[in-house]
């Protein structure tokens, strides 16, 4: 087996890895009895994200525990409606709130941006590369324009995002000034990470399922792009990865208009599907989280599947959507050593 | 232009037609101010469902008020568990709740089965045919088995279906068990349906979009495949419509699996897409439900690039969903006009 140097970047340039590298979304969180310890130890969880000590701590729990190729930041897409000063609060048990946004709101939207907070997630990735194995790409992210509108426009998460969508139809001028804004504050945000530190980026647009396809490319594909374009006028060959959750179909255009490195694939989207798409480059992706819940074959036929299918062209490991706190530890290192193991 | 007698059961036969037959899942629904005032006459959503005066008013009030080419039964997919005794119930801003089932209920489940509540709705199909103009359409319909399975195992609905996923995970067998049991009670209550007088009837399948491709092929399209051969074992040549909501890439094989004679799409499907499966037969859908709530141009131009796209083939106008409480009537006159007055 060839050893490999932050393999995970490898991937991102086109190379095929035996085995591929591997994380997983949401790898550091609740089902790791460490993760609730530390956070314990904070106040609320945006008080987490914006401290490097314990935001460092969580990132690297997994990496001790489980050896994965790549640890992603510990923050949350929601940090940018906070810097906008929309008044993000997780409350326990509720899911994320903020006040919600109004039309007119939207014009005075870029005044009230400050990078104040965000410059803890900095320091925050500086210390994550230091204190990281070499080997070990770091990985930097934020919310896609689209999903990260959808919560401020609704206030909260919704089933549907209704409320966004509908916005969009009636005020379509100021809903495409609401994605410019998020776009540009995004991509300096993703900017600053790759200075600090980060080895590449991903992009979450969580939301990317509920819309027909006029919508998704100009809600979706094209702010992505957008955002893609500016980070690498500033880094060029800045490495991306896309994660359009439910695009499905929507997939077939996503990395030609926004020219990702690797596109992210979630649980529902079809092996044979997913080989044409990586005959266009880098895939990501997409065991069912449940099957790491359920463990024994369940786990390992969804994971060999999945290898027999993609791991012969540029292939990273990944779940098709975060881990679930009910998941068992010891299911995610059969995981691991299943895929490590095989070859 | 061709007069057509019942002519939706002549797209699901394959011919186009000019303009195409339109109807709207959940017409008869609280966005029309007569359906509110029936609805207050009965006690329960059920009760409701099973009063077949009111159930037989509420059906015809939108074909009254807009001249629809087809009516659908005005029931609910949860009547099925209700005849297995799951002690359904509906509670104002709730949503529905149900006993959530249990391993061992499973076994118990078929011997459970009643079906005089249903009968109330086998006399509202009769009514209704004997009260629709004769060009009217009547489509009966039922849940999935996938979708109808998700509620009862959950007790209620859930934003991602995962109790029932990893239920299926973990009782392989007796989930498969709970699914042939639905197949078979609903397979037999659609052929009451079209005893009863129903033109042709429609699968909902509202949750298959949940799914990876192994479990989409078991849970959803094997299972309404059964269904469809048993309703045609009886009633040879019975006309069906299924619509797995949210199936994207994997409606590509839900055709020739479940030999449907028409295919639902959701708004989110590509018309590109739809083309394409339309290249095999008749599809209905897929206006995104929130134009007709948007009204003016945006509702136009949604109308018209599906008319453009897949007006040439065999095809019934429909939504992508359901419509929702906020749609404004006058825009439901607006897509009627904008339809039939187009060519």
């Amino acid at each position: 087996m060839k050893k490999h140097r932050r393999s995970l970047v490898d991937v991102l340039d086109g190379e095929v890895l035996s085995p591929p590298p591997i994380w997983l979304m949401r790898q550091a969180g609740r089902y790791l009895p460490e993760y609730r310890q530390t956070r314990a130890q904070a106040g609320s969880f945006l008080d987490l994200c914006y401290t490097p000590e314990l935001a460092t701590e969580v990132t690297l729990q997994p990496i001790r525990r489980f050896g994965f190729d790549a640890a992603i930041l510990f923050s949350d897409i929601l940090v940018i409606p906070d810097a906008l000063k929309r008044n993000v609060r997780f409350t326990e048990g509720h899911g994320p709130q903020m006040d919600p946004i109004s039309v007119d709101d939207i014009a005075r939207l870029e005044a009230a941006y400050s990078s104040d907070k965000l410059s803890a997630v900095m320091e925050t990735v500086r210390s994550l590369r230091s204190a990281l194995p070499d080997e070990t790409t770091l990985l930097g992210f934020c919310g896609a324009p689209w999903t990260v509108a959808t919560y401020m426009i609704a206030g909260h998460g919704t089933p549907d995002q209704a409320p966004a969508r509908l916005f969009a139809y009636q005020n379509p001028l100021e809903f495409a000034r609401l994605l410019d804004v998020l776009a540009e504050i995004s991509a300096g945000y993703l900017i600053d990470q790759l200075d600090a530190g980060a080895d590449a980026v991903q992009i979450f647009d969580s939301w990317a399922g509920v819309l027909g396809e006029v919508e998704f490319e100009k809600f979706c594909a094209r702010p992505v792009a957008r955002m893609i374009e500016m980070v690498r006028a500033v880094r060029p060959g800045a490495k991306v990865i896309a994660f359009a959750k439910g695009a499905g179909v929507q997939l077939r255009d996503y990395r030609r208009i926004t020219k990702a490195d690797a596109i992210g694939l979630d649980w529902t989207v079809p092996l044979s599907f997913a080989k044409e798409l990586q005959s266009e480059g880098a895939v990501q992706g997409n065991l069912d989280p449940l099957r790491v819940v359920a463990g024994g074959t369940t786990l390992d036929e969804g994971v060999d599947r999945i290898l027999e299918a993609l791991g012969g062209g540029p292939f990273i490991f990944n779940l098709g959507h975060g881990i679930t706190p009910q998941a068992d530890p010891e299911n995610v290192d059969r995981l691991v050593k299943r895929i490590r193991n095989r070859l």
